[in-house]
């Protein structure tokens, strides 16, 4: 209900990530970064469930990710149809190279915003290994396929965001794939040991 | 300093677990678990910073993990040396299949419990990423290596606490890790995309 207020769920989040940025995470009340914002307390909470979640965007993101998965063509494999649905991310980001790259500043300086970072992406794994069941992918090629997307993801974003050379999210996906495959590629001398 | 008390901290792990699992985490105090221990308070937090570390067991997991790093065969590519350090967990957990299956459950039914075993996780990854990195892998590739074999190994564990035929960890790390690399393997239809 309340009155209509444009944009309070971005707003509320600029709002945050300038205060914590500036006087850190734990010296931050909800009070302040609502009035910050030009909005009230309960505005906050009726977007965010705590100071820690103004940072993550509630399920959203999950949510669209099993609906990318959900939407792969039917022959996609799952690692493929996983990797695809992170892609589809890339644009989203990167209008906000800055505003990820202070966000990740203040999260790496607070055990607690690392925890819940943790958290997210698990449930990110979850719900992709949820719609790849749904796609008829067993276990534990669904969990796996999720879980190895979700650990290139975040070597990804983190290369994104320290790259000087401005190459978008999605090229750094794809290069992080590529790099995994190498990675578990069966070594050529196993098959001597074999 | 204080008295010796044989196996304090296994006696603590033990003492916690059967609290947690009779009548929550939540209900439980730290002075219940000593008590019931047959300890104090004063040794509780001489061998665990607070109630959820108690099932966690502090550092000493990465440190292993990161030392059989170091110690593989310099010829060993990263993701082997990450496996092989993971199965090298497998005698520990073997006989304790039963405490591992209530732990799993205590910290299935708390939120808080969750976040702290996706730390450890994540700290079992950082260490052996360090360990790679010591060895001259680059990066993507020690992040990658490290992170898909974490990755592995909590599908497996999760197998491997659910199994009735009782198969060892080790085996499940195996045949997971043969799931991984079909998975990660490049689909035989994108050669005719590329």
């Amino acid at each position: 209900m309340g009155r209509w207020e444009p944009d309070a769920r971005g707003r509320l989040e600029q709002a945050a990530l300038e205060l914590y940025a500036a006087q850190g995470f734990d010296q931050t009340t909800v009070a302040e970064i609502a009035s910050h914002a030009g909005l009230t307390e309960r505005t906050f909470f009726r977007h965010f469930a705590d100071k820690r979640e103004v940072l993550f965007g509630g399920g959203a993101l999950a949510d669209g990710l099993a609906a990318a998965v959900d939407a792969a063509p039917e022959s996609q494999p799952p690692l493929d149809a996983v990797i695809a649905a992170l892609e589809s991310l890339s644009d989203f980001f990167e209008e906000r190279h800055t505003h990820a790259q202070r966000r990740q500043k203040v999260i790496a300086a607070n055990p607690s915003l690392q925890e819940r970072e943790l958290i997210k992406l698990a449930s990110l794994s979850t719900a992709m290994a949820g719609a790849l069941r749904r796609r008829g992918v067993t276990e534990p090629a669904a969990s796996l396929a999720a879980e190895t997307g979700v650990a290139v993801f975040k070597v990804a974003f983190e290369r994104w965001l320290d790259d000087a050379r401005k190459r978008t999210l999605a090229q750094h996906i794809r290069e992080s794939l590529d790099e995994l495959r190498t990675v578990t590629a069966v070594p050529r001398r196993s098959t001597k040991r074999a």
